[in-house]
């Protein structure tokens, strides 16, 4: 088991990744019981589980028996990010509402990225806030949606445009889970993986470049060192800025472009991981273009993104359908559209001074 | 024109109080048009005018006129506790969205604490977390529900179970907006500030003895200095405890009655201020009950309630139904109630430490 620690004051938290955490009642009793008492709060008996429909019937009898004795009520969500809507939220209040919980009480996040950004945006909001702790069974989940503490709902008029910063008591990362992940939602989560090292890491890069079948034969050490690696990553950017005022802006490396295809495609078509590495190739042309970046490091991009099956373009979504979708996309201030580009590979930074022509270089290249 | 500060770190914030501050363009530009400047953000053009039916007519072209050449776009809720809901402060999020207002958009809240409240908690979660500014026009919502960034609405089983602590950027308290207030709204604000004085300054409960004839005649004098006290009062405790982790709790005195008043009325009964008068005797009841306080003091108590024209009963709730409603309010944690009790006039304190016989006596004396 990993253990690695997210700095942020009074709200800091452990992120504890390995296999058969989920079945650790010792675990749950220090971590997830004692998670108010941790912060100063007492110890609570009142669990709400969230979770959703496919994950329920493979890992919910798991989380009951590590916390014998407790009263844990379950919401179990409908599965996918159409469902991750502001009414599923309010469903989620009305069970705690119903089972009189109070500000004691704890939310359980069990599921993937959509289970635990409502999860958490419930807890941020019940009675103004209540302890959660993030218990992510999918990669994606595991190396990026639990940590840093965003949680929200898409709103039909875009993506995460309603939501709280509300950290979690505690991270619970059991890579057994990843056994069960369908394949796409596994390279979904690499993409995420690749982005963490593009950032500010390229000898991670390197591993990766090394690594990456074993990854997608999900050989247990190296998904656990791509996880610890990703989550140290992203818990150091958190750190230095909770409420993304600056350099967290960074972690929307190849989002920008990312959303704006999910938004078009009406996140019906790609996933969003995928979607994420389609952006990161993007992100890429953009930064060649504007003569930041060498082509040769382009190149390794889309080649570790190819070899991990993800897209590099998106022929579906017309680039003036995407522009115009990134330019309600929350990183907009004022009109001027900030993007994350790269000086080379682990040199990423955050800019809203670009040559307009790359820009349309790459809608150019990449979209229909 | 008075002019508090409440100390919160980063989150500090200017309160600002007098007549005709609607019309002043001058202060507008300093403290709202500029509001994010102050906090390290950029000037925004972009403001959201949040109101109701009853204020809009009234108000909302001092507004308009004092930010001059600015968009501003207008949400007009309907009037009324019943109002306050998750799906109002939705449908504040879709006029948001379809603006595409950004981050550094700035939500005005102008009207008494229901608007508050919504507007406070949509700037809360759109984008997790804009700029709003609170322009109360209520007795109630300048000297209590504009300050101290509690924001949120209320869930069917209960008040104001669903929010966020959302500090405003500022506060202007007009109170030329209190001459169009209907005398019942006048007087449920007194009760707030009565509250204020029974917490923690018997000097200013003593002024109120002396001047609350003045307060209902609404003297500008005696209603200026009545909000600068009762401002200063809760803004030096939300100092010392923003998040309610402690001291903060002693705002509640009179409020786990109030809120059982209201819950069993379901919110058709008396007003939020009329409710916390009638806690406020209990309070007093139960502390005399509970051997804290002379009955003389609770006497002077009840007198003053009654001269401003305050319930000091309820006598069409039964005092069982009001024992069930208190259960589920927000201040149980783990079955046991808290209450604020008084150990005489201006010293509360908060207490899970109470004689049983105490409580059982005051739901005998004050409840059918």
């Amino acid at each position: 088991m990993q253990h690695l620690h997210v700095e942020l004051g009074a709200r800091s938290y452990p992120i504890l990744i390995g296999p058969g955490l989920l079945g650790r009642a010792d675990l749950f009793e220090e971590y997830v019981a004692r998670a108010s008492v941790l912060a100063g709060g007492r110890p609570t008996n009142d669990f709400l589980l969230v979770t959703n429909t496919t994950v329920s019937p493979l890992y919910a009898e798991r989380v009951h028996a590590s916390l014998p004795g407790r009263r844990i009520v379950e919401v179990v969500l409908p599965d996918g990010e159409q469902h991750k809507t502001l009414a599923n939220v309010s469903s989620i209040f009305d069970v705690l509402v119903a089972n009189r919980y109070a500000r004691d009480a704890c939310v359980l996040a069990l599921g993937g990225g959509v289970v635990g950004d409502m999860a958490g945006f419930a807890a941020a909001c019940y009675q103004r806030g209540i302890d959660f702790v993030q218990l992510p069974t999918t990669l994606l989940a595991q190396v990026d949606s639990s940590v840093g503490g965003k949680t929200g709902v898409n709103h039909p008029g875009g993506k995460n445009l309603i939501g709280a910063f509300h950290q979690p008591r505690a991270v619970l990362a059991d890579t057994d889970t990843l056994a069960t992940l369908p394949v796409r939602e596994l390279r979904a989560g690499i993409a995420e993986v690749i982005k963490c090292a593009l950032i500010e890491d390229e000898p991670f890069f390197a591993w990766l470049e090394d690594r990456i079948e074993a990854l997608l034969a999900r050989e247990p050490e190296a998904l656990g060192h791509a996880i610890r690696k990703s989550c140290e990553i992203k818990a150091g950017i958190v750190a230095r800025d909770e409420r993304e005022s600056g350099d967290r802006a960074l972690l929307n490396l190849g989002h920008t472009f990312g959303h704006a295809i999910e938004a078009v495609q009406q996140y019906r078509g790609l996933l969003h991981g995928e979607a994420v590495g389609a952006g990161l190739a993007m992100a890429a042309t953009f930064s060649v273009r504007a003569g930041l970046m060498d082509e040769a490091d382009a190149a390794r991009v889309r080649a570790l993104l190819v070899r991990a099956g993800l897209p590099i373009e998106a022929q579906d979504v017309a680039g003036a359908a995407a522009l115009e979708a990134m330019r309600i996309d929350k990183k907009v201030q004022s009109g001027r559209m900030r993007f994350v580009l790269m000086r080379g590979i682990g040199r990423s930074f955050v800019t809203a001074d670009y040559p307009e022509d790359a820009l349309a270089a790459t809608l150019e290249t990449h979209f229909a």
